[in-house]
Order: structure tokens, then sequence, then C-alpha cells
């Protein structure tokens, strides 16, 4: 589907102890697609409205039915709400998702969720007709140094472009749909996805994390351990931190929301791994999900009853359960800043891709790598 | 402004012991403004995405001046939360509202959202290029009985026309704006209000309450004690309830998010008077704010330290405030009902008016009118 | 078991249109049991730490058997949490309950929950040592008026008969138990129960509810929507409202944690019913759970996967639930004032029983008793 | 006050940017007072009831004055809820601590409330009689492994004993208070504490940290990055994680409820730079506090309005508190773990100390040292 050069952990740095999935990626839970569309266009000054494009659109299937009529358990969480994350008080009141989730740059969002809310009409004409509407779930970061936000330029096309294309197997990753005008730590930020798969002594379930990462500060970021930004001279220094990042969670355990919400909680372990200290003006948000199916609701009132298989919370599966998390999301982050490649946007404004054989370097140095 | 029909109280119906303020509305609270559009179109079949239309907007704006640069505290609170509160997140994490806010049918709610930021980079030409993003706020309440809901019909012209035509005084009641295609307790509902000001040894704060209205049974409706839905033989009497409602509390009494939290979360005390159980289905959701100066913040990052006037919790003004939301609340839903005239929508579907005479008739068998 | 005198719905008063069940209280839900101490003694002035006594505690056994062994699942909900609801941050995360419940005088709580912790030890010997802890729940309202509350007089001793005497049937209201020292809208408050039976064609589960009620002011008395507290010449009338009120929902309805949440928040409407605004100094809490033995928990490991049967959230029998739960609340509320005789305590303060025939003239004079 | 071995930091072990205040403990935070009770007595195979003990208390006083009657705005957070953090329920309500915070073993949480209404009472006689009741604050972590918990140890003296000795000025750590029987990534642990102090360019606040650390696996232990648990031998490797941890956060910024939310969550981010995902049982809390004087309370309802200096959310120097909890709350646990002697309880159990030599050795390995 697309070259992919060497990941985080292609260099041996350590993730973590428990292995990942086939494809390091949110895609390794089964059933979970991911589709993205990337605006590029225009450059030089900024025209409101106009340009220059440096946005996009990415979207999650939690698998590959009609979610509205198979809604699967889900959590909404916020780590810092300064930020949008359309749907999350029905998600909150019901336990479940009922729509693609969609993530993209900060003003687009309501015109995405509107998209969303088109491809729900496309798949279930008797909405808002014979049957209640659908909340669509929309997460977003501001692509604001590189894109000309105002022209909010995600359309429905776009977003029903992406749902079309989502597929099973490796995800893209970088300055791709959403990704596209992010920055991360001072670096090109984006898209970046692993995932972890239990021992079967543990149950065997697959964690897989999703993150469009968008925030921190170059001084902070730490890999592996390290305080790499501080080592680096790359990057931009800026005073004050911007940005959020958006965390995408899925797994085939078998939890109902509030098992997801513990979960989901674990994002926050994992992003402090990476530096992080949630900055003020950082919306972080956790979008969880569980794809098994005994936990899936129809939509409607039949049956009556439902028989979910739900995991024991005395289980100490519990405990690997959020060891998957912390390590997913610690990685997924810092594979986003691995795939990330030098983009300059709007006004010449310009974010510069990680040095990573500068990072190496370093790790190297503090006895880090595992070869 | 309107020719206005009598409400309820004039009728001599009781709504507890506190006097409403001059307009018996939200716009009693001191620069408080509302702006309505509403769309009347087509009759007949349904052609989906075409119409009949029987939908709006209505929009509250918490002071005149750009809420923007001049944010006030603010809280969203969901009672039950089957339903959308676009930017609640943000509104949970810094306690402030900085746009205006707007209420509409459910599927308009993203191009809602939308438009409100399209009106924020009017209005601060700044945003996303020097400063952060807008938080739009947007509530809504489902017109599928009688509204072509997929066709989306209100667009940015409309929630301009609104926000521009926002004026003081009286408002209008029923069907219009965001009411348009409501409907309430078997009968037309929409867009009610009402208000409470306190006595001088309560300090003389007021409390100003707007509902959107469209919500519960017809035999659940209870006015002023009286359990008249199941008296009624008018309006419709469904199996299963559908439908929300969106309370946005005003007040002057200067208190932070934390106090406004406590007055919002009594909403569902004067709901529960009309005979409500916040059905299965409902979004029953508070939006509130408080207007006073001192405790407005300013956007961007000076002053660093702001010096806001707060109630005392411990003051005893807390439980007159809370009787205040409950009156002003349960008043301004049976102010709905009153005003809603008969409307005949997509289908023919049709919800008539509540039969004011006949339950004027029920009250005072009841010895319960004061006229 | 007692010998019990007329309650509210023999007069005729009306609670709404579900069926109570046979005890028309919380036993009505099979395999819930009761317990009460009642501590009375003294008379005169107050000697801060000896008395005079008016104290006691309730306890709740959600199932004959070791609840520490077998957790059902449960919810604690704050409606206004000026008061203190021991264990809740455990059942909020874990969703379950695993000890008995009780409920006391404010100052007696600390000493209650470590009694359940004396009772956790004595059933579960191992406890502490080579398993975890337990999490007791414990309610509270103030006896402030009648009680020497600094002595804290609830012993180990106490508590333990209470559990020991636990029973099915019939429940004791009024001044008893917990409820020794109550006062609730000016006059002598305590414990009141109720129920509610659903129909064959809603499943026929029941809905339990037990009150400690102890809240309110004289002038806000409200039953079946008459406002008869302003109506009365007896009873307190004071400037402002002290106390709380606790309510223990039970269900045998297949609900998780977040099923009975939304239950949990359906008390407010009960409460609303009877006329409170939730004071500013009121503890208003629920504690609620269900006794369905497929949703129950086992304490440990193992099975590693759990199989409830939990009901489908989109069931219309949902709203059902939330009807019981709001009409038994109503009741149980003025069940506790009808049952709860005049009281006199420390320094001679005083406390009326409800005036009976009084209320029920007025209720008839507004056309509201069904006989 | 007592003899000091080295602490974490002087080994030349980096914990960040800022600078830490002259005690790098929570008393840095002016008028911020600690004392503490130790039990130690018997040896050798457990009595349930009689010993050995290896339990205490640790009291943290807001300020000198009397709490009750000046209350400081406060707030309790929820990491993981397996455990108990008594107080909660009004913390929420009001955003206010009014008494001591004590913590101390899980099984004498209860014990110690009630010795904390002991205290209130003696303090302000009138509690209870002619004013509302105290809320005492508790927090526990399990002493499981060394300490006779069934025996619940701690009593009113210990606790009033606490309470009367606080001092400013150096905090004792290790297994002393609380923390004597506690165990922290399968070494000793105990009470840890630490500070940071703004530089004036960002208002010179201060931060202050003080942590019961009984929580986390040996092989998750990382020290500055190092993941040191899994090359050490010594220590204690478990395979299932038990244990909590209580963070107490004091800060001189002015910042009311809301903002000492934020703040106080950032405790996770500390937390996870040390290896911990916050297992299935762990009960992680943090209890937040500000000593601004301007943002206190009174007891009582005067004055009816208060007028708090409040950060403005918007400015910068939220971020800087961000990290200044972050880094505090990483050094507080490790300073923990550095001063927590090898002890031998109960049945002989043994928690031996980090080993310092090795740690040091194996971070200077690493490149992480500073000296």
């Amino acid at each position: 589907m697309m070259s992919r050069s060497r990941r985080a952990r292609d260099y041996g740095i350590p993730f973590g102890s428990l292995e990942p999935g086939p494809a390091n990626g949110i895609t390794d839970v089964k059933g979970v697609m991911v589709g993205q569309t990337t605006l590029i266009s225009g450059d030089g000054t900024l025209v409101p409205g106009k340009g220059p494009i440096r946005t996009g659109v990415t979207v999650i299937l939690p698998h590959p039915g009609n979610v509205f009529r198979n809604k699967v358990p889900a959590v909404m969480h916020s780590i810092n709400g300064f930020g949008k994350c359309f749907g999350q008080e029905q998600v909150d009141e019901f336990g479940e998702i009922e729509s693609p989730i969609a993530l993209t740059g900060t003003m687009n969002a309501a015109r995405v969720a509107d998209a969303l809310i088109s491809y729900g009409i496309r798949e279930n004409p008797d909405i808002g007709i014979r049957t209640t509407t659908i909340n669509a779930v929309v997460g977003e970061c501001s692509d604001q140094v590189l894109n000309d936000m105002q022209g909010r330029h995600v359309r429905d096309t776009h977003v029903l472009a992406a749902i079309d294309n989502a597929s099973f197997g490796p995800v893209e990753e970088g300055a791709v749909g959403a990704g596209t005008g992010m920055s991360c730590y001072g670096f090109k930020g984006g898209i970046g996805t692993a995932s972890r798969k239990l021992p079967h002594s543990e149950d065997g379930w697959t964690v897989g994390m999703l993150v469009l990462a968008n925030f921190g500060r170059k001084e902070q970021l730490t890999i592996a351990g390290v305080p790499v930004g501080r080592m680096l001279i790359e990057g931009e220094a800026e005073e004050i931190e911007r940005g959020s990042i958006m965390f995408v969670l899925a797994t085939d355990a078998p939890l109902l929301d509030r098992g997801l919400k513990r979960l989901a909680r674990r994002c926050a372990h994992g992003l402090a791994r990476t530096g992080s200290i949630s900055g003020n003006t950082s919306g972080d948000f956790v979008i969880g999900f569980s794809t098994t199916e005994s936990c899936r609701k129809p939509h409607g009132s039949d049956p009556a009853i439902l028989q979910p298989a739900v995991l024991n919370d005395h289980s100490r599966t519990m405990d690997a359960l959020f060891q998957a998390v912390v390590e997913a999301t610690e990685e997924a982050i810092i594979n986003a800043l691995f795939a990330s490649e030098t983009m300059t946007g709007r006004d010449g404004n310009k974010r510069v891709q990680l040095p990573i054989t500068h990072v190496v370097e370093l790790l190297r140095d503090s006895n880090r790598l595992l070869v």
C-alpha cells in the first residue's frame, strides 16, 4: 500500500516489554480500518480562506459493518480539555459509538461532523425520519502553524473519500490525513500508530493506538527516558506550548465503557513518558472502543437483554492491558515524530523533521538502544 | 417587537414565590440578548433534503460585546445525555464561554457550529492565525416530527442573521427559531422563557431561563402540581418518549463555574415539576453563564491575576438562587407550551397547541389558580 | 414484625401510575434485607458527649450472602454534595459494592464505617492478611437538632446488631434506626420506603427505594403536587434549610453501573416532586445497586470473563424504570413524613409529626385524593 | 529536627529543570506544617488484632490557624480509585478543605477520620451543636505486607499527637508516619516530599508535594528515565501489583478548585515518569490545596461576597505550575524510595531498601547523572 521508512523500534529504541502486533498499528485490532485524505496545495503568504492548505482528515472505522446498526462500546476521556471532541455527551451517557471516528484540523471539525452525518444518512436513509439521528464523533488538533485554518478546507467529499478508502493493514504515518499540518515537540508532527498483543497467558488481547500528535515544546521531548529535546540543535524552541493530541484506542479485549475508561486514563501515562506535561492550551482527548462482538449493541430496542462477555475487573489481565496502553501510546507518539517529514506551509512557516540520526546517537550514548 | 398573547401566569397559574423580572425572560439579566431565525416552507410529503422545512435557530448573546475577547464564566451540565452539546469539553476545562450560544434542530447542529466559527472569524480576524481558535457552543433538540431534518436547512446566513438581529427586551416564545419544529408533552413545543429577581434582602440578583422544549409524553404533563396531561383529550399520546430539552441559564449573580454548575443542577428539579422523568432518549442539557463583569475573563494572558467578586458558597443567598432556578425553569417550560401554536409539518404530521382553556379549567377545579 | 400505622397511599394520596410491590418497600426487591438499631436515651439539656441521645443506624444488605465474596453492581451519585458518602471512590472505579450499606447520623459515620470493617473481618478473616481490604459504604444525615452528635453514640455492637437482625419483609419507617433524630420539611423526619413493580409487558422488574429524610423547609413541602407546607400552621418554619437526604435504590433489573447511574440520577426528579430545591447545605446522595445474579462479581480474579445479562440501553423498559424510580422516591419521602412521630430531644428541641389529618383535608380540597 | 541522609538529587540525579525550594519539601509552601506518628512494635508471626505493628499517621496542616474557621480552596482527584479518600464528596461540591489532611494505613482510615472529628470538636466546640459538622479528609494506602492491619492500631491520641507536633521545615521521609509499613516498586516505600519554586518571571509561586508511596512492581521502576528496576537483583519481584499512592499537593499560587484540579491531574504525569501504569488495584488519589490568603473561605455566611485573587487560566504561568507538579511528583516518589530503610514486619515479611549505590551506578552508566 505504501513504502514505509524505518520506524522508531527499527533503530533499536525500546518501548516497554510487551510485543507489538504484526503491523504495530491500530489495525492489528481485527476489523479496525483507517482511511485518510490529505490536502496540500498552495505556498507562500496566507490568504485567509484561500490557502496555503496543509490539512486533512483521518477516519477510523471500528468495524467493517454499519456502525450505526451495530454500535461498539466506547468512551471519551479528557486529559486536558482545551479543544473539542464532538459527540462526547452521548458517548458518556450510552457508552457507545455509532459513527466512524474522524480526526481533523480544529477549524474543520464542524464540517467534518456534518460530513459524518451525510455519511450516516447515505448508509441509513431512515436517520432523522423513522429512527433517531446519528451521533458523529470528531476529534481535532490545531494546524494553525502551517495551514490556512480559516478556510476550513475539509469538505464532505474528503471525509467520504477517507471512509470509502479505509483499509486494514499498515497505517500510513506522519504528515498525512489529519496529521498533515501538525507540529510536535517543535518538530513536524502528525499521525502515529502502534499496538501491543498480550501473551496467551494474559488472554492474547490486542491493544491498538493511533495518535494525532500536535503538542509539546522541544525542550520537553523525551525518548526512551532520555531528554533528547534539550540536546538537539534542530527544531523549534517555542516560548509557549500550543497544540493538542488526540488518542484513538482500540482493543478486542471484552470491555464495556467503564473498563474502556480505565484503559483510556492510562494514555496520560504513555504521553508523560515522552516528556509532556499536558500544557495549558492542549486538548488531550482519548476516544476508546472495544471491537468484541458480544459487547456490541444493536440499534433499537431489540433484544431487550444483551449478554456481553466482559473481562472481570479483578482479573490480573487488567494490568497487562494498562501496560499495553502505556507502551503503545508512547511508541505511537514517537512513531509520529519519526514519520513526519519536513514541511513548509503558510507564510513560509516550516516544521523540520526530527533529526533521526542525531536522536539515535543520543540514545546510544545513553546506553538505551537495544541493538 | 411582537404581539404577545397571554402567558401562563396571566391566567393565575402559580410558579413559586419569587417575583419575575420585568420581561419575565432571560433578557431580564442585564446585557443578555436573544435573536432567532425561523424557517418555515413547503407542505406535504417529505422529500428528504428538500422539505417541508420547519426548523430554525435561536441565539443567546451573554453580553453585547465581543464574547471571544471578553469571556463569561460558564458551565454545561448533562441531565440525560442522549444528544449533543458542542463545546462542552473546553467549557468544562476553562469554565468559560467565548462564543454566542446557539440552539437548533439536531441535524443542523454541526452547520450551526460552523456558522458560529464564521461569525467568530468575522469579529476576530486573527482567529486561527495569530490567536487560538474559537469554541462554538451549540445545543440541539430533534425536530424530526415536523421537519425535513436530513436537509439541514439552517445555514451561515440564518445564524448570522439571528446574531445580528439579537435584542434586549421580551423574547418571542413558541414555534420560533430553534423551537419551530419542536413537540412537548404531546403538544406543540418550542421556545419558552422566564426569570426571577431576588428580593433586596437576598442581594437582588436576577436568574433568567430560556428553554427549547421538545420532550415528554402527554400523560406526564403536570402544571402547577396538577397532572393535567392524563385529563386532556387533546394532544398526542405516544408510546415512547422522544425528544429533549435545552436549558440556557443566565444570571448576574457573581458566580464562577463551580457555583454555576450548582445552579445548573437545579434545572432537573424545575423540569421534574412539570412531570418529566428525563426519558431514555432525551438530551437534557443546561448551558449556564454569569454576566458579572468582575468574573469575566480577557482573551490572552493579561492580566496574570484576576480579581472576581464571587458569592460566598456558604451564603444563604445560594438557596434563593437555587429556588429561582427551579421556579424559572418550571415556568419557562409551561410558557413554551402556552405560546406554541398548532403546526402541521412534513407528511402532514401535526402538533396541536396545548388547549389552554381546558387546562385553566382543570387547574381551577384543583383550586390551583391564584385568580 | 411491627404494627404499622396507615401509610400515605392508604389515605388515597396518588403517587404516579405504576403499582407498588407487596410491601411497598425496598425489600420487595428479592433478597434485600434491612436492619435497624435505634438509640434513644436521656432528656433535657445537652451535655456534649453524654446526651440526650436520639440517633441510630440503618443497614441495607444487598443479598443474604457474603457481599464481599459476591459483590453487586452499584453506583453512588451526588445530587448535592454537602455531606459524606464513604466508599464512593472505589464504587466509582469498580462499579460494585462489597459491604453492607449503612446509614447513620453524620458524626457517627466514621465509627460506623469502622464497624463495617469489623463485620467484614468477622465474615472474611483473610481481609487485610491474604486478600485485599473491604470498602465500607456509609451514608449520613445530620441529627443535630435532637441528638448529642458530638457523642458519636453508635458503636460496633449497634451496627453488628442491625446487620444480624436484618430481615426481609416490611421495613419499619419513621423515627427508627438512622432516622431516629432526623427532621424533614420542618416536621419529624426519618426512614421511609416504597417500591414499584413494572408490569409484565415491561419485564416485571422491581425498583425499591429507602430514604433517610432530613431536609427541607416547611414552606417547600409539596404532596401530590399540592404545596401543603405553606398552608399548614404546624411545623417549624426555619430561615435556613439544613439537612440532607440519603437514597438507597435497589432493583432486580439487570443493570451494570452505568445503567444504575442513570436510574440514580432520577432520584432528583422524585425529590423535586416533594418540593425540594436541594438546598445549599444538603447532602443528597444516592446509593444504588442491582441484585441480578448474573451481574454480580466474585471476589478475586476467577473467572477471567463474566457474562452478565444486561438490559439494552435502547430498550423502552428504561423509561419504565426511570418512572419507577421517580414514583418510589416521591412516595418514600412522604412515607417517612407520615410515619415519623413527634419527638423531643436535646435541650427540649422538638419536631412534631406531620399533621396527617390536616394534610389529607388539604389534598381533598384540591381534588387530589383517589378515594 | 532530624538527621537526614542524602536525598536523590544529592547524588546528581536530575528531576527536571525547575529549582526546588529550600527544604525541597511540601513545607516550602509557606504555612504548611507536617506531623507524623510512627507505630512500630512486636515481631514475628501475625496475631490478627495484636501485631506486629508497622503503621502510623501523617498529618498535613494547610495553615497554622483554625482550618475549620478559615477553609482553603481544595480538590481531590482520583487517578485510579481502588481505595478510599474520605471527604471527597464535600470537597467536590464546595471546593474547600476544612480539616487537617491525614494519611494512614488503609484499615485505620475510619478511626483516623473519627480522630479528626475529635480534633475538630476540640478546636471548635460548637461543631454539631450550633454550627455544621466537620468534613474530615483522610487518604490511605495498604500496609498489609508488614503490618497487622486488622488491629487498626492508629487511635485518637496518635492522630492528635501528629497534629500537635506538626511543624514547618524539613519533613522526615521514609518509613515514618503513614509510610511506616509501605512498599514501593518491590522495595521499602513510605513518605517522600519535594518542591519547586517558579522563577520570578513566572511569579515565583511554590508547588509542594508529599507522597505516601506504596505501589508498583520492581520491573517497572524507572529513575530519571532509566528502567533500573529490571536491572536490579535486589527487591521483591511480585506477580501482581498491589498498593497505592496518595499525593498531597500544596501551592501558594492563587488558584481556586478548578485550577487546582488541573494541577492535580498532572500528578499522573509525574507518577508515570517513575514507571507506574497505575495498576488495577491501586488507589492513586491527589489531595490538593492552595494557601493563598485571598482564596480562603470563612466559616459561615459572612461576608456574602468574597474577592479572591485568581491566576488567569490563560496565563502562561499555568504551564510552569504544571511542570512544577510533574517534577515535584517524580522527585518526591524517588525521595521516598531513597529514604525508606529495610524493614521486617509481620510473619517475617521483609522489604529491603532500594540499593542506592547500585542505582547510582546504573544511572552513571546511562550518562544520566548531573555530577
